[in-house]
């Protein structure tokens, strides 16, 4: 296994099952995630094969979603990233794998792929070769980006680099970009004890996530005291006074002893596209097998294109988890052709940890949707993770897109418990094609440390079933404008909850009063609408159900002040009335 | 609402749809679970109802999963399991609940029931009527079982009144019946400072757990220093110096200052069978609708028959989520009954926290699948919960049953974390009829303080599919014996692992040297069959892909010794050898 590399001769091509006792050689081009799980997959099923792994860096098989961990040393030790190297899965499952081998070319006519390694450059033969590049960090061509303190968060050199920094004279941070990687990196570096800053281009932090739940997100941020410039771009990194400036379009500078560069990935395909692998936007495009254009070569993880599960759209999903079961499937398709099973659609579950908070999605986003033309209903809920008298609950704040048929499109969460639960049996019931009404009828599990007798993914199935059937005519925040200048606003909360902030020019009626108040709803609505809204959503749906079966045209805000507030934002605090700004304006 | 109740009069029955303009009258026994979930329901939907919830007890929408924890005084206040109150229910939904309200019979014909108050009996007529009496608490017909001491667990009182011998000069308590309520119990009981005893009549704790589950839950149980008294009935409580005595059959005698009864509970419906509903050892025959054999009288919860899921098999389900969801079902039936979705059959789901462990199952145990004569398959997974590299990775051990088609049959989990997350992605894939295929595709979310790339579900279905394929042949601690007498068995751990304990006559073979010692295999087991095993099966599976390639007839221990030990019990000292047991062999 560590013999040599002799320049190989073509091997008979695997055009279907393997005669007995060929040996094939698989060779496969990067030693993460798809790559090595095509490897080890490939050991299993057959020990004859001969498997080489190509990686261009220094480690292979190593826990890349573990790096920001490592920054700010939660993680103490850089080896505890290395989940395995050349030397045990050689013993383990007598793989012959290759550091600092760069693939920078392929033959696909005559089976071979050029390679650069520390002792010059050769060619390998294969029988089947596994494209596994993944992506690299994009790079915006920003004056001053090549500045050393600027560094982006992908191997494990990086990492080792970055807490070198951390535990050095470093004390301010600038994190460039607030995706899952960003936001992870910083609350590593702020729990190590800098001062952080966070850009992101966008509206809000975690762009795939709704504005309404990224706002819970961003007060977690400010919590923890990382400031967040949202709707801002860097334009420049400047030299400054033994740091770096970030210069934003906003003209906000900050100073910056390190700099993390994350402001999204792309396809690391470059060498193929050029040897006539067929891409589509960079990315590799294969079939439900991971066959590419090209015979005897697959392509699996960050560097191809998907199906997306809900949209049918296709882009590449840069995620862990599909990139390592698509390794083991490529390994399938290689090696029993006959019984492999497809690569499934991405549904696309993501999740982070930010401070107390975890915040995930799965399926399409509402931008996913319109881009896709799906229209769709959008429910928030705010139910506890666990039995609301049991002690220790906190609210799981959970939105639920879906259609008119009931399909579920998409669900997104956060809290501080029980989030991850809550998108897994989701994700799972829109991999199993269920409805929202079936979600109903989930069998979760039940005590009072672990849930509810009707868990938050009972609860959204039965609000949207009542939206279905027209039980439930929901209102929504983004349309608050609207809202206000057509409809009487009839908050039903209590005086307590109303002293916390209302809308301006509500009616209230504590819920438990309407039955016996219903003139005056009549009489101050005088023919509009009313729109109901309480706390979370709960009394307002009770409230609006008594008022249409009395006649009105009453609709209930999805999520309630929760949700109203969140899509507020920052301007909460000046659309919302309270007792102290009651007191300003009367003054 | 709260007016005198009259001598009332029949209405109109519901036969369909109700006219425009009728006013029900939904009468509903039982003010807990289905029986409140119903009346809000109803309310929902029809301002217009009248409403009576009769309840034979003091509290009404009490938190009865609760009841444990206020025992141990994790809840402190017994108030907090009061979720509402009669006023709370008339003022928020218009319900006329009523207390102390005891049916004492049913008349079909007439639409009415006979009710005993405390100013006396009445008869109160209905239009339609929900049965959700629930069910009592058996209690076996020992010498001593009427003891003051002795107490079950169903009410607030219940809860209450332990609560005050624990807050008092309660030092000792025995539970009889360790289930999902018994071990609550038991746990807080202990968390209070009191010396516990648990008897349980089966040969293991959790009697609907598998023995090499509930295993890792007696030893979680001895750790909180609670003796467990399993495969032993109580023959007799007798007065005792200050306290009882409960005597065990096998001679053991517990003292005990407080006596939990918590063997298991029957549905309450003597009246009703008395009445002509049907019912079936005891439960009430129901439709999926919840309709019983007699004209406009429904019923649901803890005290009718349901179908199960996976089976097919008739029986009553206990279970807070199942009853709770019902009785929404019902309220539909009864209101809406063109459009009502029938019932589903019960996964029974259920959880139980013990100490630091959580442990649960849903669909079928191996009893049911052998009662309804479905062969299966089971695996044994020992992965850790999150990314092992990650701060405070701990073990779910994870139990599948399947069949030759992949169809999920059941699941069981006991771990410290995450166990409540994966049995409610495989309830909701039982629900969804998702096969053991299916669940290698779940996109499951993934960071790493919340799961793995590849999840413990994740690799269930890689696992299961591995065995429906052929790809890998488990062999089964269960049948310990007969592999001893005719194979070999080659443990592939480490050395080190080794001397931690192993079965006698292995040979030893790192799995890392096996590919280089074939020979040496071959020559051992001299024609036998190799069964492999590891500590947790995954070195196993790629040992025995090893050696049937090489032509070999092997299998590999499903779980492992980490299975194994806990299927031997505690004889897993006697039959394990190591080098403590080896130098006194020696001696």
């Amino acid at each position: 296994m560590a013999a040599p590399d002799p320049q190989l001769e073509n091997l008979t091509a695997p055009d279907g099952p393997q005669p007995a006792g060929a040996a094939p050689r698989i060779v496969i081009v990067g030693g993460v995630a798809t790559g090595m799980s095509a490897a080890a997959r490939a050991r299993r099923l057959d020990e004859s094969a001969e498997i080489l792994v190509l990686e261009r860096g220094e480690h292979v098989s190593f826990a890349g979603c573990g790096l920001p961990y490592h920054v700010g040393g939660e993680i103490a030790s850089a080896d505890t990233l290395l989940v395995h190297t050349p030397a045990t899965l050689a013993a383990s499952l007598n793989l012959d794998v290759r550091t600092r081998h760069d693939v920078v070319g392929l033959d696909a006519d005559a089976r071979t792929v050029r390679v650069r390694t520390p002792d010059g450059e050769r060619t390998i033969a294969y029988d089947a070769l596994v494209l596994a590049p993944g992506a690299r960090a994009v790079r915006p061509p920003l004056p001053g980006i090549d500045s050393p303190r600027v560094r982006t968060l992908r191997t494990v050199p990086d990492a080792v680099t970055l807490r070198s920094w951390v535990d050095g004279a470093a004390r301010r941070a600038v994190v460039l970009g607030a995706g899952f990687i960003g936001l992870e990196a910083a609350e590593q570096l702020a729990a190590a004890g800098l001062e952080v800053a966070v850009v992101e281009r966008t509206d809000h932090v975690l762009p795939p996530l709704e504005g309404e739940l990224a706002a819970l997100v961003t007060a977690e941020l400010d919590r923890l005291g990382i400031a967040v410039h949202d709707g801002a771009s860097a334009t420049a990194i400047e030299p400054g006074d033994g740091s770096d400036v970030v210069v934003l379009d906003d003209g906000t500078r900050l100073d910056a002893d390190l700099v993390v560069l994350s402001v999204g990935v792309r396809p690391d395909t470059a060498v193929f596209a050029a040897a006539g692998v067929a891409t589509d936007d960079g990315a590799i495009v294969v079939d439900e097998h991971g066959r590419t254009n090209l015979p005897h070569v697959w392509a699996g993880g960050d560097a191809v294109v998907s199906t997306d599960a809900v949209t049918g759209v296709r882009r590449p999903v840069a995620l862990a988890g599909p990139a390592n079961r698509a390794g083991r499937q490529i390994a399938d398709a290689i090696l029993r052709p006959a019984t492999a099973r497809p690569i499934p659609a991405a549904v696309g579950t993501a999740i982070v940890r930010v401070g107390r908070l975890a915040a995930g999605m799965t399926g399409a986003n509402r931008t996913a949707l319109a881009a896709a033309g799906i229209a769709h209903h959008t429910l928030h809920l705010h139910p506890a993770q666990h039995a609301g008298w049991f002690p220790g609950a906190t609210q799981v704040h959970l939105l639920l897109h879906f259609d008119d048929g009931g399909r579920i499109l998409g669900a997104q969460a956060v809290g501080a418990d029980g989030v991850d639960k809550r998108l897994d049996v989701l994700a799972t019931a829109i991999r199993g094609g269920l409805g929202v009404e079936d979600l109903i009828d989930l069998d979760l599990a039940y005590a009072p440390p672990f849930g509810a007798a009707k868990d938050p993914v009972n609860l959204a199935g039965m609000a949207a079933a009542n939206v279905l059937d027209g039980t439930l005519r929901p209102w929504h925040a983004a349309d608050l404008d609207a809202v206000l200048a057509s409809s009487l606003v009839l908050d039903v909360r209590t005086e307590a909850e109303l002293a916390t902030g209302h809308l301006p020019g509500i009616l209230h009626v504590p819920h438990t009063e309407l039955r016996a108040r219903l003139d005056e709803v009549r009489a101050v609505a005088a023919g509009r609408p009313v729109a109901v809204l309480c706390q979370s959503g709960v009394r307002s749906n009770l409230a609006h159900r008594i008022l249409r079966q009395a006649g009105f045209e009453a609709s209930s805000l999805s999520g309630g002040m929760l949700t109203l507030r969140a899509t507020l934002g920052r301007t909460a605090a000046t659309r919302l009335v309270t007792p102290a700004t009651a007191e300003v304006e009367a003054a």
